[in-house]
């Protein structure tokens, strides 16, 4: 691979591997100026114009392409008008598959093909899934205590399950290192190779709105990886002379750990790592966000916002998007509507704003988040139409 | 609606709300003899010429439109060529929202709408769903010792769940009466609507096939509507011309419970209930299929086969899934693969032949379903690029 890698910041150029500017920000692949969507293209490769690498066929069919849904029951709850992009529609149940998809491509490109991720969510089972498919070594770096349950999931595809003694939050760093010695592509949350694929969320929601554009599009920011994204996709879009308007990108984060939305409320320039409490969106909790610092300039530089929200908003949010829009999605992917709601309030969004939450994940995975206190009556069979129309 | 309906076997008409033909079997609806997919509508809806009703907008947008996988790593172990059909990728995780949006779309034209269905699984989700994003009321009958993580998952959509106190076989007839009573259209495994939009699973793989087409799509079958639905799609494509070569059909029930396979090996012209065994397939357990002489049918007349595998193939054949496609499907969706795998080995499959194997359901509401054995390493993260390059 050859493409060019750049700084959104110093527009300083590297080429792969590299991940990190001199200056200490995350890299991502420069586009060319042409862009023509291919219709016929399964998934994300509509967008292959727009991508670093080509189309391997195999499982990497299967990631974008997801569902943009109008879920106008919602619009009064949030203050606005309110679709949904439901990324929880992927073989492993969430937008990761986008960026795995992207950098498995990119891993099968080189001579001893073996990828790699830390994670113990959504990425591990992502990677490990698409490298099972590609034929692929695999390496999953967990913590030592990861709970059983959690391994389960992963282990399923077979990967290299390795669980990891010592400070896990080193081992951003510390797998690139590895990476670069064993030659196993490491797609961590924000390398350059995951935020091409994860771009393209945002392009099919601006390729669906054509030839308006929405709004704004929110978002849970965790590492600031998809959140980059967004970004790149509508500075992609602008670079081609594609962007009917630019949407505010407005992230959220749990209360509980939002070193994101704290740096945006105090005004900083960059972002600071914090000490994380507990929080039921327990997936999007990074109390030190390696693209955190470029999800903030997104936000600011499209007018958008980085909003906090607390468990209980969270919780309620979650149980609306399955009672009044038919859509069981992870709990830290909640946190798009009750940020939505947050910042209708706030008047950063209009009640007439069309708005996309980006629901990132499946609730399949996490059965225990649904409401616990259902205990409907038993009806005789001989009673049954009485009890039928009584409910109408 | 003003629709036809027809039976398959006597070619008589009737006219909704009918169900089913006075010689017993189930009808289905007629179609023109014309079709030009849609390729700007989303999902299904680019079928809508071969539909009964039209796109009600919102989250029938996400029905349909799955992925279709090349999986060949699978080739060896199935004894064909695979590809897999990911219904699982569906907002409830099934192919059940296809029949549903179809279903639901229907109930919205009518006086007062309402929806119901007889389920207590991936069907119940669905409609509860479905109906929830349409602000339908929705009746879900379940029987009375329904397991509680069973009922939280249908109950998170707030739909009204009566637990039937007496034989809940008895309640597919029962919940028509009840629907012409009061009005709520009971949208159960194979009512022609549920077949009109189910049918959509085959019309997208023929279409992603064309001009050639597959030489086997193979699939579970319980109540017999999807499978009615894969040969409706056959049927359909036929009249309007645009059939290049007829798939065989296979279906695959569990060796616990296949009155089906039991009348195919058999050489029956119909179905006869059998007693039921336990079975980890249990989703498609069903020891009288209301459209099962119809499967029977379809299987006869494509040349294809129902055949049933046992418990220990359908674990092996979930495992191969995950581990070599990166699949996680339902356990019940396991069978289509070990159905393959039984069918090569009869000859019913060529080792060239391409065959569609239809994942019917996500795996990820059965997460108790993945191995359970998991135990991997610990490695102190000094030790790691050694470790790294130990499983390279
Ligand atoms: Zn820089
Ligand atoms: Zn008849």
């Amino acid at each position: 691979m050859t493409a060019r890698l750049r700084c959104y910041r110093c527009n300083e150029t590297y080429h792969p591997p590299e991940q990190r500017c001199v200056c200490g920000e995350p890299l991502w692949f420069d586009v060319g100026d042409g862009f023509a969507p291919d219709p016929d293209a399964p998934g994300l490769w509509r967008f292959r114009d727009l991508l670093p690498v080509d189309d391997p066929g195999g499982l990497a069919h299967a990631a974008g392409g997801t569902p943009l849904v109008r879920t106008s029951r919602l619009d009064d709850y949030a203050g606005c008008r309110v679709h949904v992009k439901d990324e929880g529609e992927h073989p492993t149940g969430s937008f990761k598959d986008r960026g795995t998809a992207v950098g498995v491509a990119a891993a099968l490109d080189r001579d001893r093909p073996a990828v790699g991720t830390v994670s113990h969510g959504n990425m591990a089972m992502s990677v490990a899934a698409y490298a099972a498919a590609a034929d692929l070594d695999c390496v999953v770096l967990v913590p030592a205590d990861i709970p059983p349950e959690r391994l389960r999931i992963i282990a399923q595809y077979d990967p290299h399950v390795l669980r990891i003694d010592g400070d896990y939050g080193r081992l951003y760093d510390e797998s690139l290192a590895v990476g670069a010695e064993t030659g196993v592509t490491f797609l961590n949350s924000d390398s350059p190779l995951r935020v091409a694929g994860q771009k393209t969320t945002t392009l099919e929601v601006l390729s669906a709105f054509r030839p308006e554009a929405p709004d704004a599009i929110v978002m849970p920011v965790s590492s600031g990886g998809h959140a980059s994204g967004a970004w790149k996709a509508i500075r992609d879009l602008a670079a081609c002379d594609a962007l009917p308007a630019t949407p505010k990108l407005c992230f959220v984060q749990s209360a509980a750990c939002d070193p994101i939305a704290a740096a945006f409320r105090a005004g900083d320039d960059a972002v600071s790592p914090t000490t994380p409490g507990d929080t039921i969106a327990y997936s999007i909790a990074n109390p030190d966000p390696p693209s955190g610092t470029r999800a903030l300039a997104a936000a600011r530089a499209t007018d958008g916002a980085v909003v906090s929200v607390t468990d209980d908003e969270i919780r309620d949010a979650r149980a609306r998007l399955a009672r009044d829009a038919g859509l069981c999605v992870e709990t830290a992917s909640a946190t798009s509507l009750a940020g939505a709601r947050r910042l209708a309030a706030d008047g950063v969004l209009a009640p007439d704003d069309r708005v996309v939450l980006v629901a990132t994940g499946s609730g399949f995975k996490e059965a225990s988040a649904a409401a616990s206190d259902a205990d409907p009556p038993t009806v005789p069979l001989a009673d049954l139409q009485g009890a039928v129309a009584g409910r109408l």
